[in-house]
């Protein structure tokens, strides 16, 4: 199989899905001028952020103190990272004049020095780099420079690259293991894969090393976040992580031999997805190797049938093998959209299709459940299962939201999810070096430059409806496609015979020969709705089931089920049908109907126990795909059924 | 129905029982020296406790800095009051020396006005009073002062009763609604209830007018706590309280307007025991009302089949109606003690025998599921279901503890469930105007004096083995044996139908009309094994069953159901049998067999999900009782098992 693999230029690629075209519409037309007016407090009954003032205050044009988290900036800069690929799709032409005006406000609020982050330029000069544990400097300053690197590669604009290469001069100046340096490494990651694509788009090689000592840094003896956190009396930013562990920070040993996802699921994922771009661009097989291991800890063992990690609610963290509660869970979405960032990185290092499966588990299904059809209410965290009376404050249930809130204090989804539904095409496509790489069945079309001259693909998918994805591709002088077949699929089809069929490649890619000119065919692929089990290992989901139709993982909503989903047996032998789409609902997605039993104990009085006694009544079950659930109403969710022992 | 009734004095009853006896005679043999060293800082492997140290540094006797948590020294006023418990059961004379001791160490303890808590002695003076939301001063008085009633019970020796007085005398002056005096109220209630006893025991009304006053005063507006709270930047004392509701201290609302149990399971508890004592006394009928409300809401909706309470184990506290999670749930010995201790109040006060059913399911389930059977290891936290690997730090299942522990560092449960034990009589028997009650079937011997003359009790049950309990009783001049017929009771007779049987009276109690001289009989309760289900609100249990004999909740346990207990489906029409009693536990309760279902998925390759399969064996279950859990080494365990719906 063919390694090191690339993604086209987002320019070229155009969304035209019937389900996630819906989404990324939304984006422009709906989280951009909505998220613009959060981040200038404009947004009726919502908290202010105070992220575009905090700007305004840094630049001195405004004297104040800086308020809001101590890396409220990155709301901004996720937004314009949102913008830079609505741009590069063609959708957010109309916002690339505001977005012109924002990187004149950061280009005024960053120091001469090159230092950017107006909580400490306003609020804590002299603190700059002290709290690397909870200050996320580095983090800001990594979001900063991938909007930079997405706003230029969609505009060809070079000042907002400019600021970033000035910030991240100071970066690579100030760390390192030189003498004049500091040997400190982040909190939370995220500046190593921002110097990655920041050294991609520039060339400069002290932007990649950085990246890499960064990596290679943390969890060292002597351990320096141990050191700072031993020297500080107590938490300076977040009470939360008083006496917390190492393990939280993935900094408890060297990256290399590190071989569970342990600690803030959202920070294992970034630091993987440096890991495999380090690994990749220097050939290093052993920084691969842990990245791979840490990879088939967190997918093999540690996450939902939703694709979602982080499995305690509690630091928002992973816990142990097999530990998967279902309505205590964090599974938050940021984290989900860093297994997709993982997934791609070691799919395109290696070649290997199937981490794709994970990463299309992860988009159908928690993170497109971050985001409601309407594109203005958002999830933080994707139990799969929700009783609302339940989810009270002041409880372990208190994390737990029964509806897509507007906002939220600790914004980091909202954006994390537009600029990955708004710049959804590199997951679909890869290129090689004669090829093109068709990952997800998302219609869109694409245009790249391979070695051997021009290619356009077009793909027509109706997966979710049919199983059908027809693909036209026009080359200039032809080319493999490599297609993907998931595991989902119980079988497939290629109806144009005249296409050499290579057969599936070591990868488990599918390998047709192009000719120079147009090709047109239909890929079958046969999918029906299951059941689903988890290992016996999981003691949440002994005895249950959970229902899926390709990506799709299906839930029970209690507006079309009533309330008591707990009371509902399945019969697993009985059929599933396939319905029409239910109605206000997107993507024209089937509703599955099904035989159930309810249960209902029967306790006289109202009592809270009495003598086991149950009435039973056959029901007809409607599932809904999970990432549409609560856009009809709040109400009780679920995603694992009991099964009805035969 | 007779109310008001009264507990008979201590020293003259005396536990026999075959189950109760072992824990009892552990509290002298194992406890009360167990407990010392670790007030002295002496056990090995354990935390230091400082508490003794505190003393005498309070004392003037040594010069350092007081240690400990706020509140350490109840532990050594709870290790007093069990002791004197003892020595009233006539089974701790040997520790009176080292008592008095004690006592003498206190005196010299306490400041020339009364005051008395080692923390604010030495290290805060100019703090007294100013934290009353955490500092638990009036938490801390309120042990001592029942300590010193227990000791003077005991032993009539006044010495302890003396500080009491004056400690006493100094809160009366200072809070009250008077001019000169601070209209507070404490963060947690015992203050209420220890002076009720203190009242009591010496005939002073003012005692009792400042419980009534602090009662009263609680959740009125202008909010005292409400304001200390406010006036503080943060916490003090406990980081987590930080951003805490004022219903977490039932401080949210007037006491008489709360018709919920809600916030910290305990506190609930102790201001309940002390509304349903003022009550009593005053005959107000309101208060006891509002007692009964918080009870009902408390028992009926929000309480385990373990007579656990406290559901959430963030802050150890009550959370929604129904809302009663198996395995991340709190269940506070402490919090079982404070129901039994309400239960008890609520009978005496009203004459109904139904409390008792809940002080029993208490005391048979958590709160001896609290000690282990040596007596030297003791749960704080007390779930239904545990998979000791996912208990681990940093989660929400850090709380949960898979073994038993030597000692805590808030280390409020081990003394409580020991002076709980110790003083079982109080549960045991009631007397009334001419009327021995008998709530519970321990066996146990006890004399009081009734209004016509002496009566003699001796009780030797074989509830648990057989549902024969023999009584005989011995009176002077006559009179009622009131005896409670417990819920679970499939059926009853008395054997010597030569005593009068004056039936059942409104509070549930078969009164016998007792003969001058001796009568001697036997009452046979008909008790089975049998299957539980819950309420269908409690989602948890949906589906599951317990399986209960009399007052005992039986479980699952590993060692001899093999991991993975969750496989496991009960076929609830399959006889269950009663076996000879398991080796190594104590009292001689039958181990209960029964065939089940072992229902286990199969996952190839150890994926975590896969096609739903399942393979079923059968297998035969055995239960041992829940309290007994976790004495033979350390692994899973599982009270709500799976029903097989037929």
């Amino acid at each position: 199989m063919e390694r090191n693999l690339e993604s086209p230029d987002l320019r070229h690629i155009h969304i035209t899905d019937k389900l996630f075209g819906e989404y990324v519409k939304k984006v422009s037309e709906v989280m951009i001028p909505h998220l613009w007016k959060i981040l200038n407090d404009t947004l009726e009954d919502a908290e202010p952020t105070y992220c575009i003032r905090n700007f305004r205050i840094a630049a001195g044009e405004i004297e104040d103190e800086r308020r809001g988290v101590v890396f409220q900036d990155t709301d901004l800069y996720k937004w314009l990272e949102m913008v830079a690929y609505a741009i590069a799709g063609g959708q957010g032409k109309e916002y690339e004049k505001l977005a012109d005006e924002v990187i004149e406000l950061i280009s005024r609020a960053q120091e001469k020095d090159g230092y950017l982050n107006t909580y400490f330029t306003v609020n804590a000069p002299d603190r700059k780099w002290k709290n690397l544990a909870e200050g996320h400097e580095l983090y800001t300053a990594g979001h900063m420079i991938e909007a930079a690197v997405a706003y230029y590669g969609a505009t060809g604009k070079e000042k907002i690259l400019r600021i970033a290469e000035k910030n991240a001069d100071l970066i690579c100046r100030r760390f390192g293991t030189g003498e004049d340096q500091m040997r400190g490494c982040p909190g939370h990651q995220e500046i190593e894969l921002a110097l990655v694509k920041l050294y991609r788009v520039t060339g400069k090689k002290e932007y990649f090393e950085t990246a890499k000592y960064f990596i290679e840094e943390r969890g060292k003896e002597p351990n320096y976040l141990a050191g700072e956190i031993a020297g500080r009396k107590g938490p300076e930013f977040f009470p939360e992580l008083k006496n917390c562990d190492l393990a939280y920070y993935q900094a408890d040993m060297p990256v290399k031999e590190q071989t569970e996802a342990v600690g803030h699921a959202v920070r294992v994922m970034y630091m993987c997805a440096a890991m495999a771009d380090i690994a990749k661009e220097c050939q290093d097989e052993e920084l691969l190797a842990a990245c791979m291991r840490i990879w088939e800890s967190a997918t093999k063992r540690r996450m939902y049938i939703t694709g979602g990690i982080g499995s305690s609610g509690f630091r928002e963290r992973f816990t142990t093998d097999f530990d998967l509660p279902n309505a205590t869970n964090y599974s938050e979405t940021c984290a989900s959209v860093g297994l997709m960032m993982v997934g791609q990185r070691l799919a395109m290092a290696t070649g290997d299709a199937a981490y794709y499966d994970v990463v299309e588990q992860a988009l159908y299904n928690t993170v497109l459940a971050g985001i409601n059809i309407r594109g203005d209410r958002y999830f933080y965290v994707n139990p799969l299962e929700v009783v609302p009376q339940f989810c009270t404050e002041h409880t372990y249930m208190d994390h737990v939201k029964c509806k897509r809130q507007k906002w939220y204090n600790v914004a980091c989804c909202p954006p994390n999810l537009g600029r990955t539904l708004a710049s959804l095409g590199q997951y679909i496509y890869a290129q090689g070096k004669d090829s093109i790489y068709i990952n997800q069945f998302i219609s869109s079309d694409m245009e790249t430059q391979l070695q051997q001259g021009s290619i356009r693909v077009e793909m027509e998918s109706e997966l979710l409806q049919n199983g059908r994805v027809q693909i036209k591709a026009v080359t200039e002088n032809g080319g493999k496609l490599k297609i993907r077949i998931p595991k989902y699929a119980e079988g497939w089809e290629v109806s144009d015979s005249s296409l050499k069929n290579c057969g599936q490649d070591a990868g488990g890619y599918l390998v047709l020969e192009l000719p120079a000119g147009s090709a047109e065919f239909t890929l079958r692929f046969a999918i029906s709705p299951h059941w689903i089990c988890a290992n016996p290992e999981v003691k949440e989901d002994n005895g249950k089931t959970a229902l899926v139709r390709g990506p799709m993982v299906y839930c029970l909503e209690e507006i079309d089920n009533g309330r008591l989903l707990s009371q509902i047996y399945v019969d697993a032998d009985a059929a599933v049908k396939e319905m029409p789409p239910m109605e206000n609902l997107v993507g024209e997605v089937p509703t599955l109907t099904y035989q159930g039993l309810r249960v209902k104990n029967v306790v006289t009085d109202g009592s809270l126990y009495g003598r086991l006694a149950y009435e039973t009544e056959k029901v007809t079950c409607k599932a809904i795909p999970y990432c549409m659930w609560n856009n009809r109403g709040e109400g009780e969710m679920l995603v694992w059924q009991k099964v009805k022992i035969l």
